[in-house]
């Protein structure tokens, strides 16, 4: 494979350095020019130049300012996301941006209107999309398996909450977490939301409520094509990482559940005992992660539309602030 | 068994014959003295005889007149349960009561009055909470086994729409259909229910929108206890009766799914296919009605608390009522 | 119904009791004129007597002598089968007679030659044919869902040991035990069995050793079509009755498996727990005990042959006996 | 990563290559120096090099002459595998090869003494034992969930038969098929199998038997620790690749199933409809095969014992041969 493509990677955090694994050892045609983190420590500088990388700078300048990449993974904190998408986009660089874009919506928009005038290529990165279990879903879904679409049910859970200083940060649980969901019942639907009701409680550590957020919630949606959909959070499932979905219709339900480490099941004196989900997002998605930026690299390569457009960086956003409003207001609230 | 208790049936439509078949095939220390109905035909009146019923009357005051009878079991239309049970309380007999009690909150008020003053035992009938799969997820809530109720989510859905003479009389999906989740939520919560917030569709019959009711809806719970519950009905699963629960909590999950008529699979070129759940609630609660009726009887011939109290008879109709509202006003409304 | 049938029923052990317990709940149209049992006691008689049986003697005879009984249930202990077999084909009546006929090939086959001559019906009580599962997966095969029969697996494992008492006279593993799972095999592939290998230890108790028994038995067969079965069977499974079975041919397999008391799943900290399967075979029979003394009494009835005739009284013994040649010399041996 | 591991891959047909996929994208630390194979062939050769290998002979003894590189993977075809093993060893290199080592057990002998001689890392490719559910299920087998062993069962079918000239060549579907199984034998059970019973039979393609093997077997054995086993195979499973095990003991029984492409589950008017297994080894067993790959590089790098030794190259072969002796006397035979 002669024709690289070049990468640079910025943030070198949990999730860049997924990626970096993803494609240092899935992809045999891709090169990852440069790395650049502000926080960048030595440890880390070593462990991506013996996965190949060739170059780690702690100023992101360098890699918005260097020719030869092609295409920037944004994978900095959520603060930074606008602003480098921004930049990468004048520099004339495709875009793979991990989510959310922004909390706000004027930014978003602001964003995704110079990287329209830039006329690169953008993928969000709603990784579950590119999950096995919910690509067959959407793909039963697409092929007619359930006629219609009625409802759609997604249960997200995770395995313990993230610390008060995150959830402080994060935006709320909505903007944070549900956001996935939120695009989910989009991907799965093939439709818009209109309108959101949320109900959320304080349940699993009340610390989180002091820090101004909730840990559990079902969000009840109306959705453009006149069907319902719900969504159930909780911030900590003891079992596991929670992760299921099902879209009923007029031919019928189709649902997915979870993966586990093995099929392994003991039948003993205490019951028929069957493994645990996965622990957490990292186990679940790894393969998840992987399809999407091979997806991302795909599109650049051949020049073709990203799978998850500016639109889908935009809609989940609105989604996740209406239903902050319902929590506020106590009522049903028009996305918008 | 010298000392036999003796029943009087009221109504000896489908209903009443699931019960009158029960009573004779289940239990041998039991006498149905008397079925009455205003409708009764010759075939249903040689089909209880034959089934050791000794007398078949049109006249319903027959069973309301004859001392010899301990206890009644109304099963007939639901505009006629109110009145039936105030005069077979005053008439001194014990009484089970098919669900609704009636769809008006000042009727089921004032007939749960006389029968608090003419001391006579009360069960209504929610027939699924004697369910072997309902049962042993409440007996596993009660259990602790999923800690702190944090959510109750409930699947319920018909195979098929009933008649649209029937939808028009039927007082709409939430108190003919959903009435029995409502219940089911107190029952596995062990709460009450505070607001409620009713997303509705017409999505299997636009004939069904037009006598003015829904056939597609989620409804959101927030409960005394701080929990959240979310129900979702359709009226027509082509794969016939769906019928599950979860209750989620501090200390894990638990959930029931359906019943099939056996557990054969077969994997062919295919895929690997399973049994349909059972097709409608006959099939599936044949047996909850024999151990409800079990219960009553017991209660009874014990003199003890019946499982489901007049309380139960008249909360699920207030949630109905307030989920009801919710759809007209499109708002949250308190359960009052 | 006018037109009863009348039945004896000679045995009032276990066995006995589930059959008129399910006769007296279960059909409305047959009479139990009689129950007679050497061994009865007053609590039993009671118990019998409460159910509407009419009368109950010590004295077999009086079943036998009884012009008015048109059919006996043989319920007594194996060593009395054939000779209560042919005195009431003797007598005239039809027969369903508990497994096994006896465990001698030639009084058998004397047995089944009265019945023959005496014209009577005879059913042998092989239950699980009549269990949904099993009858689910028959159907399976005969609908052609998995082409031409290659291979019939199945599992049949006890909860725990019979008495030391029992298994010294019990005729040992393969004409106690496995003999249900030999006519299944026989049911399931259609086939009659031609050649057999039994491996067999003792891995329970050594006491089931010492009484001249196994407790762990794996048997293969090759069947007249061609097909191969395999059977396993253990005298203790701690987690329940544990009953499966799977039919592999040229269109896919067909299998099931075990019934539990309920569906239920509980996800925590230590896995996902499933219930155990019913603890042993009344609990998991309970409905197929039931289900085939309907059929006997509709053969009798309908005048219509029954669902297992002599042939299937004696062609599982001789597969038996085969595996107990078979144990003995080390060799398969073939079935004659 | 500075001290790299230096590789030799003997053949690049179907197995090398997934080795060469599996540590060029798989492992940072480790090279392959060069990939050896007769009949390399430039588009291989291209693809190799892609992948960063090194060089690519057509002359394996420039692998064997190499002393740069420390081990070899030999996966070319069975008949070589003896060679090239012993070239190996006297070179001082460590090496995985490819199972069986041979199908005569004079050469097989001839080749461990070498290698025992030369005191070189060796081992064989049983890959299955890498794989997450047989792993688990060994496991739990090792922590004891199931008490003492009494009996293994496996089921282990392929979607379709290899083509006729493999079956010729193929040694026979003991040494070639179930040569996996009789190794999980031993794997789930820690003993050795000392007593075969083999029934087989031609049911899938007649021109199998033509060819003198057989496409359908269930092998019967009694194991040193007194359990026993038994397997199924089949050449052709309509689903896909069927590779099931359940180990049953005094504490109870541990069973692991097959993975699927994902956990989609369709509900419609024709049942419940799952996903069939995945279609062949190589979907099933990738991650098996790069697993026992890094255990091998482990066991060199760290200087460890390998998971797989001498021994277990030297007893399935036993076994199978066995299993071949018993098909054509038609009794068991000890194994030897």
């Amino acid at each position: 494979m002669k024709a690289k493509l070049n990468l640079g990677i910025i943030g070198a955090g949990r999730i860049g350095k997924v990626h970096i694994e993803s494609i240092t050892t899935g992809f045999t045609d891709v090169r990852i020019k440069a790395v650049a983190d502000p926080y960048l420590n030595d440890e880390t500088r070593q462990w991506a130049l013996d996965r190949g990388v060739e170059a780690c700078y702690k100023d992101v300048d360098k890699i918005i300012g260097d020719d030869e990449i092609d295409a920037v993974l944004i994978c900095s904190s959520t603060d930074t996301h606008s602003r480098y998408t921004m930049e990468a986009a004048r520099a004339g660089k495709h875009i793979f941006c991990e989510k959310p874009l922004d909390h706000d919506l004027g930014r978003i928009e602001e964003a995704l209107k110079v990287v329209k005038e830039c006329g690169v290529k953008f993928q969000i990165g709603f990784n579950r999309r590119f999950d096995h279990n919910f690509r067959s879903l959407h793909q039963a879904v697409v092929d007619g398996k359930v006629g219609d679409v009625h409802m759609v049910r997604i249960s997200s859970r995770d395995p313990e909450p993230p610390s008060l200083d995150y959830v402080k940060v994060s935006g709320g649980l909505f903007l944070d977490m549900m956001i996935h969901d939120f695009d989910m019942v989009r991907f799965l639907s093939g439709s818009e939301v209109e309108e959101v009701f949320a109900a959320g409680a304080v349940l699993v550590d009340p610390a989180i409520g002091k820090a101004g957020d909730i840990d559990t919630a079902i969000v009840t949606m109306k959705l453009a094509n006149g069907a319902l959909a719900v969504i159930d959070n909780s911030r900590k499932a003891v079992y596991g990482y929670d992760q299921r979905a099902e879209v009923f219709g007029s031919g019928g339900a189709a649902s997915v559940g979870n993966d586990s480490p093995s099929t392994l099941s003991v039948s003993g004196s205490n019951g028929v005992v069957g493994e645990k989900p996965h622990f957490f997002f990292l186990e679940r998605y790894i393969d998840a992660y992987r399809n999407e930026i091979g997806e991302f690299i795909k599109a650049v390569v051949e020049d073709k539309p990203t799978p998850l457009g500016p639109e889908d960086a935009l809609m989940p956003i609105r989604i996740a602030l209406a239903a902050k409003r319902s929590l506020e207001t106590g009522k049903p609230e028009k996305v918008r």
